[in-house]
C-alpha cells in the first residue's frame, strides 16, 4: 500500500518533469539541478558562478529551501531573476519535486534566459529521486565532508553525471584525500564527470564555467 | 491521502517508540540519538566518546546507515557492541524509525549496559520527524557547514534538546562565528543546551561527557 502511493507520486513527478524538459528544450536553456548535504556550498558556487557569467550569460535562480530566504538574499546581489521555492509551505518537504519548479518556471521570462540554476533543498538522499527535467544533475560533496559520502550515499552520486568536490581551499588543513573521494565516486558511477573547486579562491571555477558552456552548446 | 498515509507511518512508529521508551527505563540505560547533515562528524564524535567511556560506562551503538558498513568499521576498535541497521533492506530510508531499532535493540544485551548511541542517517531533514524512544536528541552542526543552518532546517534543532557545534579546530581557518551559530539555534529552540567541539582535539569532550553522565544519572 505505501509502495503504491511512493510509485504514484514518483510517476506525477515524472510527468510533470517531461513536460519541464520539453519546455527547456523549446527554449533551448540549460537547467542544472545542485544537490548535496547542507552546508556543502551549493550558494558559494552559485555566487561565484553568476559573478562569472555576469555579462556573458542571461542566468536565472530557483532557490530551494524548507524555511527563509537567506539564500536568496545572498544572491540578491547578482542581477540574476531569482525565484524562491520553500517547501514549508508544501508539508516542509525535503526536496524540490517537479511540480515546484513548474510553478517557479512560470515566472520566469524564459525567452530572455540561458541557465536556470536549481538550488535543491541541502538533503544527500532525498532529492535524488526526483526528477526536475533538468539537463544536468550536480551533486557537491565538500572536503569537509570525508571521502565516504559516495559510498554511502550511492543513488545521489549515481544519478549525478557531474560531482563537484568543494571547499578545496581547506584541503591542506583537512585529513581528506580528494583521489581517494574521485575513487569513490567513480566506484557508484564510473561515467561521472568529477571537479574540484574552491569558491573562495575561485580554484576549479574555469573548467566548471567551461563545462556549463559546453553543456549549452549541445542545447543550441 | 498522502497526507493520511504519512500519519499512519508516524503512528505507527509512535507506538514502536513508547514500547521502545519503556524497555530503556525498565534497564535503566541512557538512549541518545545523534543527528545531522553527512559528514557533521557523529562518527567523529562516537569514536572520540566510546574513548573516553571505556572502563567507566558500558556503551554500544546502532549504527544507521543507508548502506555500507564503513562507520560500524571505524567504531569496531571499541569494546561496545555494534549492530548495524541498513536502511537500503528498508528501501533505501533517508532516516531511522523505531522499528529498526527495536530489531537492533533485540541483538544487544541490555542487562550489560548503561548508554545506547544510535547514530542516524545522515540527514537533517527527515530524521527529526521519527521519534527512536529515545532520552536525548542530540542534533550535529558543523562550523564548516555555516551559521544559517538551524534557521534554514528548523524542525531538527527544535526538536534537538542537544546542539553540538563540530569541528572547532577549524575555526581559525573558517568565516564561521559560533556565537551566531549558537544565537540561530536559540531562535528556533530557546531552551537547547549548546556544546562546541573538536573530536580531533578534545575540546569541549569533558563537556559532553559530564551532559551524558548527568542524563544518565536522572535514569537512575
Amino acid at each position: 500500500m505505501e509502495i503504491k502511493i511512493v510509485k504514484k507520486i514518483l510517476e506525477k513527478n515524472d510527468a510533470a518533469a517531461g513536460e519541464l524538459r520539453v519546455l527547456f528544450a523549446q527554449n533551448k536553456i540549460l537547467s542544472v539541478n545542485l544537490m548535496s548535504s547542507p552546508g556543502s556550498g551549493k550558494t558559494a558556487l552559485l555566487d561565484r558562478t553568476l559573478e562569472m557569467l555576469a555579462g556573458d550569460l542571461r542566468c536565472a535562480v530557483i532557490e530551494g529551501d524548507i524555511a527563509t530566504t537567506l539564500d536568496a538574499e545572498r544572491l540578491a546581489r547578482h542581477n540574476a531573476p531569482l525565484v524562491q521555492v520553500n517547501t514549508d509551505t508544501f508539508g516542509g518537504d525535503c526536496h524540490l519535486e517537479a511540480n515546484m519548479i513548474a510553478g517557479a518556471v512560470e515566472q520566469l521570462d524564459l525567452d530572455a534566459l540561458d541557465i536556470v540554476f536549481i538550488e535543491n533543498v541541502g538533503n544527500l538522499v532525498c532529492p535524488a529521486e526526483f526528477d526536475l527535467g533538468e539537463d544536468m544533475k550536480v551533486s557537491l560533496l565538500s572536503a569537509t565532508e570525508g571521502e565516504d559520502k559516495p559510498l554511502k550515499y550511492p543513488l545521489m552520486f549515481r544519478v549525478c553525471g557531474t560531482a563537484i568536490i568543494t571547499k578545496c581551499d581547506l584541503l591542506g588543513v583537512l585529513d581528506f584525500d580528494a583521489a581517494e573521494a574521485a575513487d569513490n565516486v567513480r566506484k557508484v558511477n564510473p561515467d561521472a564527470r568529477i571537479l574540484q573547486t574552491s569558491a573562495k579562491t575561485g580554484q576549479g571555477m574555469h573548467e566548471w564555467i567551461a563545462l556549463l558552456k559546453e553543456r549549452l552548446g549541445e542545447k543550441q
